[in-house]
């Protein structure tokens, strides 16, 4: 299977005592910021691979799922999406994706990490292909320093976080989802990474359980991202008054003749169904 | 993460170059076969382990999606599941859930390796609970064989086979496929499992070109299986008439209480809603 020069990277799963190893092709890049280590490696299967603290944040082989999830589901469901805040998602991808919506006049990216951008924008140039946008104003700020001083007003915000421990901490508190809350227009939106139901179960309650207490409507979507803890990823969909899944525009999408990988109108409703132990963990206390 | 004494199974997935890692609590059963090793870990995160020739083929803690995935879906679209037919699956998870059925009169088990059977009696007795069932015999033979000397009639074929490599090759080929369509009544439904869109796409390709060129209906649909490749896992679903989701009897499941911690009836329409790519997949001809 390999031989003893093999050189694998391994990500460890702590909650479950698995590790996820790829076979390394060549090591491209190390650095530490202010707020984190960053490394990109070509791997042998999965294109370039950036790791932020040795945690896989996004491969050339499968970018494209998360990528297109956690940006088409919003805007196809918002009847007019003109001003989207992304908080995160230094790499750009989420960019790239938005930015595919005509409809979308202005997109704020805040990052607090410029590094990130920087390091994406010399090694995954597919990715961070958007930068260059002239509806994109970079933010190379905290978040929730952000919103704390914000006086602009939102249509859709998208939290591309890292996980709910470090600089992505602050992301994922009550505050924090009040205050997106608060600058949201009335038919806004607000979507972000809600890691693994089966693999850190505990995350997904938490976040569950403080944007549902926050906005008139929350639900979880799923998508496959084999990369990522247990390959089951979520997402958070908290809106004001729109349904995910009623008020698609599923013909405005196909006008738009978009392409994407993954999604699809079909797609788009069937991710909100979910599994029982999922809802279970909903309504789970313990 | 884990000193140097850790133990880990490591399955290698050569397609990507990758590996998935569980550690090991304790190893509790090694054998040879006359067709395959058969090896039973405790895990420190999934339970126990069932390996054939190092392959995970089942974990405690995630094989109810499997094994809920691949027998509700046909029942529950079939009008009058009488007589299931199941090939492979020695383990029992699926004759388990099947046996939640109390329409199901007979359930035929072919496995060609009664040891696996033996084994998870043994060290999987919430797995193999159904095998004491009076509408269950056993035939300890080679599936192939099975389905070429039959001469009943079946409602449901499940083929619950190990890759297309090693003793399950057989399983997936165009003469079989036809012997188990010519065995199914005139509603008859086949679903097998399907393997990864993700990396082993050429194993899916085959998998659809050959069903769909036997079937007047085939489809397939997936499900979220973290310790298989990839954690992406497709089904196939072929019969001589019935729609998978339009004529799914959501009413009928209802009415029966089954508990089950993945499969619910909007998981049953919205599993057959691929990603692009997947529907890519099968029209490439590369």
């Amino acid at each position: 299977m390999s031989d003893s020069k093999t050189q694998w990277f391994e990500e460890h799963y702590p909650t479950v005592k698995a590790k996820l190893g790829m076979e390394v092709e060549q090591w491209l890049h190390s650095s530490k910021s202010e707020f984190q280590k960053i490394d990109v490696f070509e791997s042998k299967g999965f294109g370039r691979v950036m790791l932020i603290d040795d945690l896989v944040m996004l491969t050339e082989k499968d970018e494209f799922v998360y990528h297109e999830m956690i940006a088409h589901i919003p805007v196809n469901v918002h009847p007019n999406p003109q001003r989207v805040l992304v908080i995160g998602a230094g790499d750009g991808g989420t960019l790239r994706e938005l930015l595919k919506h005509p409809e979308i006049k202005s997109l704020d990216l805040v990052e607090i990490d410029k590094m990130v951008a920087d390091v994406s924008k010399q090694y995954f140039p597919d990715v961070a292909c958007g930068y260059d946008d002239d509806r994109v104003e970079c933010f190379w700020e905290d978040g929730v320093a952000y919103v704390n001083n914000c006086d602009k007003e939102y249509d859709i915000i998208v939290i591309d976080s890292t996980d709910p421990f470090g600089p992505g901490e602050g992301l994922f508190t009550t505050e924090f989802y009040q205050r997106c809350h608060d600058l949201l227009s009335n038919n806004g939106i607000l979507v972000n990474q809600a890691e693994s139901p089966q693999w850190t179960p505990n995350y997904v309650k938490g976040i569950h359980s403080k944007l549902s207490s926050i906005f008139p409507k929350f639900s979880m979507y799923q998508a496959f991202i084999p990369t990522y803890p247990s390959g089951h990823w979520l997402f958070g969909f908290a809106s004001k008054n729109l349904d995910p899944v009623k008020d698609q525009k599923a013909n405005r999408w196909k006008e738009k003749n978009i392409d994407t990988k993954y999604y699809n109108p079909e797609i788009h409703a069937a991710c909100f169904a979910l599994p029982n132990f999922v809802y279970d963990l909903f309504e789970s206390n313990d």
